[in-house]
């Protein structure tokens, strides 16, 4: 794999910006993919990233057993990938299989990278209080990739029903802000 | 003010593609503005958002206090005075009248709309529970208005450091995720 290991303390500049993220589990042995809007940053360093998953998902039985997954953010390219895996769920398909993605294995955790994605972030639950209430999970990234070929990844931003906003220009402004 | 109220349901296909906002909040009578990119949204209808807002920020103990606040979603004409919000404290300044923006009385909630943005979210907040932790607060949507004359709005996200995607081209796929 072409990846390289991104500092932690990098790993906000990718998920801040909220793109599409797809996550990937595995469990007994069977990997999924869902995709997923509804994250947000908690803290800078360590890494903590706070998401919501349907209790409706597979991916949600898969993430409160096994406790680790790994955030692998796709760029437009993929768009139709993504929201195929939108579109079904894993009770019934093996969405790698089915959509063509490649799984290469983690460094720290059992789920799987998605290759095709420009980034892999790889995590542990370390807070699930607010599952039960919200289907709310804060989880530590513990090993992040990024591939160093793609130097202005165009990601996309879900505006419902199917409707992405891509990245278009960037602007870069005097900030004191991290 | 020739805003219009949106649908509460119609909410996240603002909030989701994680755009930077403006969190306005009033306390004795004094309205600050703090920029935030740390959100979620965590649920449809009643829409519900989480939030992180550093404890350092003078806006953390309005919210704490008040248990009020407006979200509110700037496109990329406002960036220079979303930086500038970003950069100082409103300890020491007023920032309506400092970067001009002009604030307009909102429906439910004390804290003000800010009439540039294209869109305002007044919240409640329903649970602070995960404050103390990880200054995370979860936010009810009360009341939600639009700018119909803003068909294609270009929303900023922000990288770090100052440095943002701005919405370039948008895609639609077919989709059966709301």
């Amino acid at each position: 794999m072409r990846k390289r290991s991104l500092p932690l303390s990098q790993v906000y500049r990718l998920l801040e910006p909220g793109p599409v993220v797809m996550v990937t589990s595995a469990r007994a042995g069977r990997a999924n993919v869902m995709t997923l809007s509804w994250h947000t940053m908690m803290e800078f360093e360590p890494p903590l990233v706070g998401c919501v998953m349907s209790d409706r998902n597979f991916s949600f039985a898969a993430l409160k057993a096994t406790k680790e997954c790994v955030i692998n953010i796709p760029t437009a390219e993929l768009a139709k990938k993504v929201v195929a895996c939108g579109n079904v769920s894993g009770r019934r398909v093996d969405k790698f299989k089915a959509f063509r993605l490649t799984a290469a294995p983690a460094a720290r955790v059992a789920a799987p990278l998605i290759a095709e994605c420009y980034a892999n972030l790889e995590c542990e639950v370390v807070d699930a209080r607010m599952a039960a209430k919200y289907n709310f999970f804060v989880l530590e990234v513990v090993k992040a990739w990024i591939d160093p070929e793609k130097k202005n990844p165009r990601t996309i931003h879900h505006r419902g029903r199917g409707v992405f906003a891509v990245d278009g220009r960037t602007i870069k402004l005097p900030s004191r802000v991290k």
